[in-house]
């Protein structure tokens, strides 16, 4: 590495860039931002999640001083565990951060002792030749940061995921005036989150939704069931604060729920007077007007409480007539299909819903367009990277900064693993660096590989026939087992096997050479004749 | 069936409801509106599409008059060839309808001579005891009617899909004359359109596309190409006004692009001159400034063009720097991220990309719920039976009318198989009839059925191993192969196979009773304790 050269490379995604996982390197030295996982895409059959591909942070473990984590979402503190396993270093955080952080350790049983140290907002921190500056950002979970990293070759900006909301439930806006003080000392370079960069205007403050709450609290005649992320804090408090206002009592369901809840309370993130809250069983045994259940499950997820109600799976108690649910949350892209189907069946059960498309119960904790604006002017980078975001996203991020007036040569729009190097205030793009994305499947961390899902598809789309051919001691014909799954109807099958026997005894009697290749053939060639299938298919050839 | 009673059975569909295909039965005969398909949701693993169960139709299918179709869209027409194949009838619609009826018969192939009856918006007809009125309605293709079914029952409106559109491109707009004289006669039941019952305010007209179309063909420096829906004919004639009008010829590329163009042309719903519009490959060795390409793919189909260009696997052209792509679409929900993919790749290959996100180049073509009001008021119907939409669609669509002040009696929210019965003007939801929809997959219908969907999702999850246990002649063990594919990486597998294989050895020289079953349960236990994982398991057993 050159001399006062700051590399920065951003790793993990999918679609997505620059969100998971950032690597800050300068005099073979290395900080790591983030550590989160993305969550599979609709047509990645069978995947759980996907780690980052950390292979480079672990060749270089030797430089590595430590983990900043800028808020305790999924998407980016999901990978400690997996990271943490095999290597040592310090994680630095938020006081809600760091505890998400244990909670999800804790949860997945991880033995090591691991270095955990908090920071806050407005503080500055050495490590090594970072001298990090943490700035705090509105986003949908409480106390997020931005982080100022300045080395010997420049001032960089880590916004982290934000908006600029002017009224946020926890009074605490994002800090304008730590940015202008770090834009004062001239800024290098504006990594900035790009999630928003299609949506015009400003993304509005969740003080919208309160009398949208109060409305729903008041008018409903039963309980009333809201499901939201457990990470959203201040959501959260304000369904506490309508609820009370109506003179409901509240309960949590779901162990996310009821751990964050626990953790944000404990911490002072939430606020509330514990005679407000009661445990979910005393709560169903109150009348039906006086309760409010706060419980996971917005998206749908078949396995979470508001999933398990749609399905009628809830052990503890279920949907009924009267009951009024509220989705708030936006369904993530590609999960509108399970969100509405759960909709469907909740409605078919007797149930009001209420969701975003017809009442403003949800806002988007990343900023707008006129958002973006205000950053890059406040900001006043050298370059901006977009960041965190699908290219398309990034693109319109980039382009709305060309508008404003950056030369576009100062835009800098990329891939995961594109190595970022800045030399005298010089950006240049360098090499991509090996790797991608890891599939977490099951118990499975990385075994499954991309020919594996290719072979996972074939397999899905036309099932599999396994035939099993037996000669008898002279190698003549004997019988044939055939199995299939997924493949089509057992009774429609039975037709084309009856055929397909009648085919192998004649492929046995003409003595081919290959007789396992023949038998295949002849299965796969009559399959295709009968139904324009093409299933994955087996041939075992047993000789007596 | 009673005397005077009038039937509406809404078939097909899986969320959607009353949108593929509806039955309306009159003393003793039958009418059926639209035959569609639908299209199967992302879960729905290897199904092209799907059909409505119409073995209700076919038991009745000497009670049955016709069909009537009131537009030439796949959810309304894709079903005929599979229903002509199996019933003699005669199929009414509008010259564009019946035209697309045509090519889509022709395309399959279909050799049955088909009863092909042309009407006009404007026009009444009676078949058997069904009067009907036909009545032009705008949609995002030319020539759709809603009708007015009249029996001794009473007078119902089928809207077919519709919007109010002020200033259509072709001219013609919702006939609301037509609709008041038919609700001057005093309306038992409206059958109206959900798709956009939670879209507030009123669908924005087709004309707002024209300056952004005339924007981007202007300010082009290379290319320009537009991927829409072939059926989109308006919008076609929009695109080529915009591209004519600054200076380019248009080329057409996509099959289905190719024959409905031809169609429209033909038949007088679309208007160019003939100097305008160029073979593709004289497109293509003209000036790019010069060149406009009209092209399928707007949902980011991998086959189709603009799949192609995105994926580089085009044949006759390539996507390059100075290319301008538009979507004139908007992504069919569940479609995002195919439609967001594509897009990525575009933008990666140079090309500047254009779509709905950020610029205004598409709108719905259904009625906004201000439409869906107007509509009530004009029709002004005892009840309201919502169709065409997923179940919080028909709510919301259901809460407007009572918010309107419909009495919620007076409204049905149903099920697809529900029949609705109308007697003396009253109405009475009756039985539910059986069936559901029918899976098409390559080239069967009907064959997959929801077990063989369980099984094609087990093999997506997990996959597939064979194992084939050989015996010598003593029946002791011999030797094991193990086959998988969609498992787990050969290299992960190759050491769970060696101690699968020990395993198997003891098992044989344990001699348990059931060979087959011991060593399907050794096999299903160590992959689970190895990886976690459930994969489908075949089991052969040879003797020598």
């Amino acid at each position: 590495m050159k001399k006062k050269t700051l590399r920065i490379i951003p790793l993990g995604g999918l679609g997505e860039v620059g969100k998971n996982m950032t690597v800050y390197e300068y005099g073979g030295k290395m900080l790591l931002v983030d550590a989160g996982i993305m969550f599979p895409e609709n047509d990645m059959i069978g995947i759980d999640y996907i780690l980052p591909d950390a292979q480079y942070v672990l060749d270089n473990k030797d430089k590595l001083l430590g983990i900043v984590i800028t808020h305790g979402h999924e998407d980016h503190i999901g990978a400690l565990p997996h990271l943490l396993d095999q290597l040592d270093t310090t994680v630095y955080g938020t006081a809600l951060t760091l505890a998400l952080v244990e909670n999800k350790l804790n949860r997945r049983r991880f033995n090591k002792t691991v270095r955990l140290q908090t920071i806050k907002a407005g503080e500055s921190l050495q490590i090594g030749p970072f001298k990090l500056d943490f700035f705090h950002v509105c986003h949908s979970i409480p106390d997020g940061v931005g982080i100022g990293i300045e080395t010997p070759a420049g001032l960089v900006i880590h916004t982290g995921d934000f908006k600029f909301d002017h009224s946020p439930v926890d009074g605490w806006p994002t800090d304008y005036s730590k940015i202008a003080e770090l834009s004062s000392r001239g800024v290098l370079a504006l990594l900035s989150d790009s999630t928003n960069a299609e949506a015009k205007g400003w993304t509005p403050t969740e003080r919208v939704m309160d009398p949208a709450f109060e409305k729903i609290f008041r008018e409903a005649e039963g309980r009333v069931i809201v499901a939201t992320f457990a990470s959203l804090v201040s959501r959260v408090q304000q369904i506490i604060d309508a609820a009370v206002s109506a003179g409901r009592k509240i309960a949590f369901a779901g162990t996310s729920m009821v751990d964050v809840m626990g953790i944000a309370k404990e911490l002072g993130y939430l606020h509330y007077d514990e005679r407000d809250i009661v445990p979910l069983d005393a709560a169903l045994s109150m009348p039906d007007a006086q309760v409010a259940l706060v419980v996971t499950g917005s998206q749908g997820e078949p396995l979470s409480i508001l999933g398990r109600l749609a399905n009628g799976t809830n052990r503890r108690f279920n949907v009924k007539g009267g009951d009024t649910i509220v989705l708030s949350s936006q369904p993530i892209p590609g999960n509108e299909l399970l969100v509405y189907r759960a909709i469907d069946k909740l409605l078919a059960r007797g149930a009001k819903v209420i969701y975003n498309a017809i009442a403003p119960i949800h806002v988007s904790g990343h900023g707008s367009q006129e958002e973006l604006k205000l950053m890059l002017h406040l900001v006043k980078p050298r370059y901006l990277i977009p960041v965190h975001g699908e290219r398309h996203m990034l693109q319109q991020h980039a382009n709305i900064a060309v508008d404003m007036g950056m030369d576009p040569r100062q835009v800098a729009v990329v891939e995961n693993g594109r190595v970022i190097e800045f030399t005298h205030g010089e950006m240049k793009l360098g090499e991509r660096i090996p790797g991608g994305y890891v599939f977490v499947d099951g118990s499975g961390v990385g075994d499954v590989d991309n020919s594996t899902m290719r072979e996972r598809e074939q397999l899905s789309n036309d099932g599999v026939v396994m035939v099993n051919l037996h000669l008898d001691e002279k190698d003549r014909y004997k019988q044939t087992q055939i199995v299939s799954r997924g493949f089509i109807n057992d009774n429609e099958a039975e037709e084309i096997w009856m055929e397909l026997k009648e085919r192998l005894a004649n492929v046995v009697g003409s003595r081919p050479e290959d007789l396992q290749r023949a038998t295949f053939n002849s299965t796969r060639n009559l399959i295709y004749e009968e139904t324009g299938r093409q299933p994955v298919i087996f041939v075992a050839v047993s000789k007596a």
